[in-house]
């Protein structure tokens, strides 16, 4: 096989009691049979290879030092063995990755599936071979992608928190204004923040992102706001959807709540920056011999899924990770990983002016320091608590980097700022003419300064960019012999209406003909394109969304 | 507010360090803020509804007596504490159903989001409000249609399960075919069976679906398939469709894996049988101080999220649930509960033909048995130990009832009869044919129970009103001749593209003639009406907003 899949774990191992399971080796080969066969050993029926193939091998085995047994340990923690002292062990599990079938649901079940009812095992490691982390995406934008946006460079970012839950959409607006007038980078929803009857989603995205947009106007300087959108499955894609029109670059969403392929997936499918909330992870942390290690489950599964910043409790705050876990997690989430882009760190709790230096020198620049008690019990207030935690920041940092005007526009936007051309004077008719063409419309390129392959297209704008008051645009496109429009994908939908000759329309995987009056849907995000096969000219209407965003190249 | 969600905790307490934190009204003032608000007490600005409408308050509070202290242990836990023993205490906090917003994602961080991180605190027990159950449909099954699918009454099922990961699917469906004949009740795939290059899951699902329905038509008897549909969240609905559309009545997934409300969205969308794998979920049992019970878990959120059935480790198997745990889980699953049907407790592993007896008399009979590697290792073949292991079954049930000749198809209805099971999805395409009609849309009338003045006019609704995700609907109007449309204005604006014959269109004072492909623009409040004064059919598309106000007849 290509490049494997390893695993690294922890394993306790209980040599002394002298029952079954009690040296590595079987503990190791227990192991590597319940991650993938679930059979007793022998027991493969009349399939040998299964053995070679199927279970991993293993690949390395040592014992730990004793004294090392207690190295992770928070105070509060409760460990100890009943009997005898076990040893620990670390071992490596070499997968063979087709086991996963490249997906992420089944390869949480082979890091830790079964296993979890184990009691004596950590996965302290992952190393994913390249073939494997070429099936993800990984963060959409990452740490130089939001540095971009925000036009912020040499030091952490600052990430208020809007709560608390019970305040209304009105009062968390101002809030957020006055969070945005202080200078706050990213301000975050409250991760309980859904859409309660007291503070209904939209009404709070609406009014919070206008809030925000206010301030930024005011300071001239750009503030991010990433709405919770952690809803029921079949809501939580139209709650980013409405984000995404609402003019918000990010979300915030806590992937064990809704599935964390359910997060990969909107990672993958819209352009969004993702920050990731740890909620109900912390069982994996409990025990420092069992589980999986933060950095290994909020670092890189995280970021695998697509996280472009996770949160996580900082050492020093009201939970109990150490000073070494935490800068282990930062360096899964910033450190090489195949072509996966580096994603922020996202520290929360414990911080305070007083030691935003000892913060500063423990997790260097990328960072995001996410506050939000200690902004809130601001004795001058919350905006004048987000200046001091700024400035104190940036005195941390000499080079720190921020333009004095507002940076440019985030690459997603809404196509309304492309003004419409009014002429003036409305018609209400458009004759239709020989040669298919319609009066006061003139032929125009397919697309404008757009560098995209389609070829042999040109396009009339019919209804909407004239002055009239409509939703939705009216054109008609026209493909000459051998050419074909751009294959993209995008989140408003088209309906195309064939109104001359003969052409092909691409869906997903799906293949049809279009003759006149053949009418064609194409729903959001389905990849697709129009092809002319024929000897004879292409044409269709085409109706959209007159707000939209903008087509993602495929 | 109406009824309220009790969550019972444990909690063990530090009382004798003296640090903050260590009484127990403390600690639960804590859990009850981190659970909702997420800011320090006294912090909530200037609203302080939010004190006794948020923040649950306080139902209970007693200590535990020492000697109950480690009644749950298993051997091989390692549970003590640093320092002093502390003490432990079971609370109830009540909380305003408002806070879960009624849905899954939310209820699970109100239940153990943010305490996950917690070193002290386990949920064991949950009281559901009717008011919050009623927004859950639960098992569409449960006990009750499945023993009326199966026609199996008074004894336990036996599970048989399709493993190991590396057998071809024609290997597989050869077992499952012996499975049947052997008699099994019902049969699953190993849940790291996915969609892998060695086994297919189309494949897999067809060919073993095919083997159980030809064993079932040797044995005249009826056992179900349930096929893992774990899989990334863009493709497991197609997963279950796929299994749906081969005649399969239930499905394997682990909600862990794939996401709870997944699985809820799936269970209460389809008319299939939902079996729950605990994979990845033991962290949440690992220490007995800490974490979710799974009866809890495992029993009450597993049923809520529409379990029909739910696997864990059987007291006595390879891990370590006591048989306290696995009673009171399966008490969770079969009990009462607001209105939801009652599913089947489906412990797995550690069963043998030696121990029917003893989990007979442990379980009862409402209890699936779910068994893989005994199976497997029989020395006579798989048939044989099926048959064996029923024989046993049977043995301790002598009320056991089971039809000789195969049931008929289920009677049983989900109660949800309105669940749409749409397997027509959207359409892509619409063609169109001669006479001027589409695929897939039949015309209606021009307006329905209105009384206004129009004559000859026909409509189709070709996009927008079948369920696709526009923004706008587009028609297909025709009007014969001497007919003509309402005379009316309203907010909305229309744009109509003739395509057949030739019409006239009213707007305010103007009249236009419109013929093939002229276009007409109707701005909004502008009088307008359509007539054909020609002698053939006059037709034309008409694109309005989706959503829109209703005209004022003139």
């Amino acid at each position: 096989m290509a490049g494997t899949i390893d695993i690294t774990y922890n394993i306790l191992c209980n040599e002394h009691e002298g029952r079954g399971g009690d040296n590595i080796e079987t503990l190791l080969r227990e192991i590597a049979l319940e991650q993938t066969v679930e059979v007793p050993d022998g027991c493969f029926l009349n399939q040998p290879h299964i053995n070679t193939t199927i279970v991993p091998t293993v690949r390395d085995v040592r014992p730990l030092e004793p004294d090392k047994y207690t190295t992770d340990n928070a105070t509060d923690r409760y460990i100890t063995a009943i009997h005898k002292t076990p040893r620990r062990y670390r071992a490596t599990l070499s997968f063979n990755p087709e086991v996963t079938a490249w997906q992420l649901p089944q390869f949480l079940n082979v890091l830790f599936g079964n296993i979890s009812f184990n009691n004596n095992v950590q996965v302290v490691g992952i190393d994913l071979s390249d073939d494997f982390l070429r099936a993800f995406k990984g963060p959409g934008y990452g740490i130089p992608g939001i540095r971009q946006m925000l036009g912020v460079y040499g030091r952490p970012l600052l990430c208020a928190v809007l709560k608390p839950m019970g305040l209304s959409a009105v009062d968390l607006a101002s809030l957020a204004a006055d969070f945005a007038l202080g200078g706050a980078d990213i301000i975050k929803d409250d991760h309980g923040l859904v859409d309660q009857p007291f503070c209904p989603f939209e009404q709070r995205i609406a009014l919070c992102q206008q809030g925000i947009e206010a301030a930024n106007a005011k300071t001239a300087r750009k503030t991010l706001y990433f709405p919770n959108i952690t809803d029921s499955a079949d809501k939580i894609e139209g709650r980013l959807r409405f984000a995404l029109r609402g003019g918000v670059a990010g979300v915030l969403v806590a992937p064990y709540l809704v599935g964390l392929d359910t997060v990969r997936y909107l990672a993958s499918t819209y352009r969004i920056i993702i920050m990731a909330h740890p909620a109900m992870t912390g069982a994996y942390f409990h025990d420092p011999n069992h589980g999986i290690r933060p950095s290994v489950l909020l670092g890189s599964v995280f970021r695998l899924m697509g996280a472009d910043l996770s949160i996580f409790p900082n050492a020093g705050g009201r939970f109990n990770f150490t000073p070494e876990e935490c800068l282990r997690l930062s360096q899964s989430l910033r450190g090489p990983l195949g072509q996966l882009t580096p994603a922020f760190p996202a520290p929360a709790g414990g911080m305070n002016l007083d030691n935003v230096a000892e913060m500063a020198a423990m997790y260097g620049e990328d960072t995001v320091y996410t506050i939000g008690g200690s902004l809130l019990q601001h004795p001058e207030g919350v905006r004048k608590g987000v200046e001091a935690f700024l400035e104190k920041i940036i005195s941390c940092f000499p080079h720190a980097y921020q333009p004095s005007v507002q940076s440019s526009p985030p690459q997603w936007q809404p196509r309304s700022s492309q003004a419409s051309v009014t002429l003036g004077e409305v018609f209400e008719h458009l004759s239709f003419s020989e040669g298919f063409g319609w009066s006061g419309r003139s032929p125009r390129l397919y697309k404008e300064g757009v560098n995209q392959p389609f070829r042999y297209i040109s396009r009339h704008e019919l209804i909407g960019r004239y002055g009239e008051e409509t939703r939705f645009d009216l054109r008609y496109f026209q493909i000459e012999p051998g050419g074909y429009s751009s294959f993209e994908r995008h989140l408003h939908i088209h309906v195309v209406i064939c109104i001359r000759g003969e052409g092909v329309l691409l869906v997903g995987g799906s293949r049809y003909t279009l003759r006149p009056f053949d009418i064609g849907y194409i729903a959001p995000m389905r990849p697709h394109q129009l092809i002319n096969e024929s000897v004879a000219p292409f044409g269709f209407f085409c109706i959209v969304d007159h707000e939209r965003d903008r087509p993602i190249p495929l």
